[in-house]
Order: C-alpha cells, then sequence, then structure tokens
C-alpha cells in the first residue's frame, strides 16, 4: 500500500534506516573505483556511487565527493596531482571494490588491502584498476564546495578511455552489459544490468 | 581488443559518435522524469538521467541540467516555483518517458503529448507522474552554475516520498528492483536491474 513519508517522518529515524531509505531514492547509480596516488607516491583506491556525466563536448563528469571528515583521501590527491582514474566494476571484483569503502587508516594503500591491482599507464600518474574493463581519466577542472552539507563537486575532463573495442557499437554506444558493468543502490546494494531496448531519438 | 582513446580522437568525431560514446562512459545512470509546473500553471515532464544523492541528512539530491538554450523548461519552472518532483521509471513507462525528451514547442505539456498521467497531491504545485511506482518532491535550495560547459547543478532536499511500504526493507532500504525501476545508460539504453548481493558495511 503507497505510504506517505516527509522529512517530520526520516528525522525522527535511527541513522542508519535514514541513510538507506535516502540513499535509495535517488535510483540506480554509476558505481565505480577512483583511484588516485599522493604527492608522496601512496596509491588510494575507493569505491565512488554519484557520478554524473556533464557534457560531450568538451568531455566532463563530476562526483560527489563527502565531506573531507568522511572521505579526505581521494580529493586531496586530486588536488595535489590533477589526475585521477574513474574505473568500473563487475561481478568478479564488486565485493573487492565495496571493501575499499572500509575505514582504513588515512594513507592505506587500498589496492593492497584489497587485493585489486594498481596499473600503471605511460604518462598517467594516477593509478588504474587492471581487473576493471572500462577505464578512464580525467584531469582536474573545478571543485566546487556545497555549503549545504559540506559536500564537494569534482569535476574533470576527460583525458583517455581505455576500452575493449568489441564493447563498442558502430554508433559509438559502448555496450555496458558486453562489459559487465555494475551498478548499485543506496549502500550496499549491487546489479547486474539487462538490457531492456535502445530507442530511437525522440521526435515531437 | 583493448583500444585506447585520448581527447585527440573524439575531438574529431562525428558529433553523435562522440556523443553516444561519452555518455557511457560515466556509467548506468538513475533515469527519472522531472515533473514541474510554471507560474502560469502549465505542466511539464522532462526525463532526467543525471541525479545524484547529496545526503541523508538532510536529505538533498542534485540533479544535471543542460545549458538553456538545450533545456529551459524545467529550471524556470523550480526557479519560478521552488518545487519539483522526481518518478521513476518502470518497464511499462519507458518508452513515454523517453518522448519526453523530443524538442517540443517550449510550454508544451508533456503530460498530454505523451499520454502519461499528471497527479497533482494535496499542497504540492509540482505534478507527479500517477504511473510511477517511486516519487518525492523537493524544494529547490540551490541552483549551481556549472561556467565550464553552461550546464547547472540544481540541488532539491527532499519534502516527501511516496512508495509501496512492500518495497521498503526492514533496515529503510527501498528495493528498487521490486518496485521495476529502470537504469539507463548513454542517450538512448534502458535496462532493468538484477540484484546480486547486499553486502554488510565494510570493514578493515
Amino acid at each position: 500500500m503507497e505510504q506517505q513519508f516527509t522529512k517530520a517522518d526520516w528525522v525522527k529515524w535511527d541513522r542508519f534506516y535514514r541513510a538507506n531509505f535516502l540513499n535509495s531514492l535517488s535510483g540506480f547509480k554509476s558505481v565505480s573505483l577512483i583511484g588516485t596516488i599522493s604527492e608522496n607516491g601512496i596509491p588510494n583506491l575507493a569505491i565512488f556511487s554519484n557520478i554524473v556525466h556533464l557534457g560531450a563536448d568538451p568531455a566532463l563528469i563530476g562526483f560527489v565527493n563527502r565531506p573531507l571528515a568522511a572521505a579526505p583521501d581521494t580529493i586531496r590527491n586530486i588536488q595535489q596531482t590533477g589526475c585521477y582514474t574513474i574505473n568500473h566494476i563487475h561481478e568478479a571484483i564488486y565485493q573487492q571494490a565495496h571493501q575499499t569503502s572500509a575505514k582504513y587508516p588515512e594513507d592505506t594503500d587500498e589496492f593492497l588491502a584489497t587485493g585489486l591491482t594498481a596499473q600503471y599507464r605511460a604518462g598517467i600518474k594516477a593509478p588504474f584498476v587492471q581487473e576493471s574493463r572500462v577505464q578512464y581519466c580525467l584531469s582536474l577542472k573545478e571543485i566546487i564546495p556545497i555549503q549545504l552539507n559540506n559536500t564537494f563537486f569534482v569535476i574533470g575532463a576527460v583525458e583517455q578511455v581505455f576500452v575493449d573495442d568489441s564493447f563498442i557499437a558502430s554508433d559509438g554506444f559502448i555496450d555496458l552489459h558486453k562489459a559487465g558493468s555494475l551498478t548499485s543502490c543506496g549502500l550496499d546494494a549491487y546489479y547486474s544490468a539487462q538490457p531492456l531496448e535502445r530507442l530511437a531519438y525522440a521526435k515531437p
């Protein structure tokens, strides 16, 4: 039966119940691993699910970084080096990917902690996830502080993309179902995606 | 075979090929319909796929609005009324939802144009999509202009949520698979989601 929930309800809820409910609400997410390296050369790997396409020309992608107290390493490394990688997650690595969300001490190398493989490519400082089948790297363009809740909207320009050509359709579309990329919901739920249809460009 | 693509490649591509490729890259998306109404009382309905969870306390959700020249109605209505609804899409309505992306003349009522049903609820100006199984409304908090490409990051506070209680797990998680919510990729591909697993809170 349909229920109505209002702000007056969720401010009274237990914080875990509230977080589960409100994190699910925005829908399925672009869950990926962000790889960075500090100026001292310590790699970092962290799972992010709030990643959005901002535009294709120029090619810009944004993601939400939580407040510094909760998630300091990724954003600090990006500020230090200007460079980061985003790596899709598939069925064989989602458990290790989720494990990167654990509260490790600052400057832990989550590649070592989770068993995922850091892959360095010529001319790119930040590490990729070797196991990932869709990898791209970005240069930092802008960090917008969100005053409302101390999060940050981090915007990067896509610089390079590494993907198997068998996933790319004749019109440029990357078939993420073929790549086995997953989607997530809320804080901890992982899903595979089953194609329904690609629709034609809509006309009035 | 793995291919490497760089900015030097995609600036040379046809714009549709480039748009398909780069729109797919960010991963599966939180595709939903945003319902608004103008100060003159004309409803508007438009599909948006770049929606992100910003925080649970306070409950904030952001979305990317394209440049005004391409997508003027939703953001103008939100500025005029301070209010908008976000409505999940399921298998029975994704074709109509996609149709809202057609370039209708300004001030077209996309509910009428697509056959989706505008649902008005007490005390809430903006229309919901009656067919949608997960609906929520927001009050505008901030519009952040992204100077890099003339898009906007629109942030709202979640005010009310309408969802069937059979979709809500005992810990507050909304089971979007039970609700039949879809995810999208790129400009035109729709997918259902198949649950793999909910993982435990990760600890070092």
